[in-house]
């Protein structure tokens, strides 16, 4: 019986182990920082606003430690446009890890084309969908 | 012993089953996507990019796959109002399935009752609870 | 045998009861109340609205039951100099539990120290940091 115990006890402990190490992956996951900055003003300021936070974020807690991505979507559209003010910027940003994103919707509703944009940069079909699917994958939520 | 490992190999799966179905049972729950949207400003473009943001958003995942409600609430709270330059809009979107909310606190402060609001939406006590509550059930935040 | 199921059958009850109470644990964690609220305009009205926010939550839900920060970076920090106009009303929130936040980012970058804010007010290195990891941590978010 001590041997069948001795085995009942391994696989319960093999089986506390896979467990616990699940728990663990997906505690360590959650942790993993992510967040989503809003640009919708056609304001370059709040272009300015928002690069600022990202810079300042990566500086603080470490650009290998957090995801950020700048969605650009309805009246903040012009901040991702070629001649946009804050065009140096943003390349930056992108230089740094910062995944900047346009939405398509806003572009066809103002009948821009991906050669009214400035490089480097991203796309989804809907600035608003991005917006939801990242803070329920867990990121956090910025509104400059 | 055969017989004994076999019957503890199929509890140990059962109990395994059981809080893994649980475990998969939580994941779908938090995959079900939801997003409140907030309204504060006293400013009709706002009142308009708040609805076209819920009309892109079910254009974009489909009606059926997202809980939207706009919340007004403070400034905001005269999207509601009866004279509001958006009330056919609100009505389109309350058929489509998007829920509006106005806030009870604000209208009691603006000397507001339902008879001076649109008809078709919800009420609250409280705007900013009610904005709070969703988000930590789960729901995504936006505010145009 | 009979025995030695029991024992099985006892150590798996013992484990599972281990593994459901924290995951009871966890989900008695997840629903204390906790709101950030950012304040990144340099807009007294927007202050204001900040700290009623603030004070309709405490009063809707009881002061006891819910977490407010209030987070002033950027061109907000405004609001937490000696000369502003809500330092009293400053005052009452943290005195009534909101904790109340300066940025030091901000402040390095506009020549401002602790003499130059009010008191009783806490700081941060970096205002969107403590944003996003309140909002990691469960906390909603947001902007007035």
């Amino acid at each position: 019986m001590n041997r069948r115990l001795v085995l009942q006890a391994g696989a319960t402990a093999a089986f506390a182990t896979l467990l616990l190490g699940s728990a663990y992956a997906q505690s360590t996951a959650a942790k993993r920082q992510g967040i989503v900055i809003q640009v919708s003003d056609n304001d370059p300021a709040k272009w300015n606003l928002a690069l600022n936070n990202a810079k300042n974020l990566q500086d603080d807690v470490g650009a290998a430690n957090v995801d950020i991505e700048i969605v650009a979507y309805g009246p903040g559209i012009s901040m991702l446009k070629l001649e946009s003010p804050t065009g140096s910027r943003i390349a930056d940003a992108a230089k740094a890890g910062v995944k900047v994103t346009a939405c398509e919707n806003t572009m066809r509703g103002q009948k821009l084309t991906k050669d009214d944009m400035l490089t480097g940069i991203s796309y989804v079909p809907a600035g608003v969908t991005e917006i939801m699917k990242k803070q329920h994958e867990g990121w956090a939520y910025l509104r400059p």
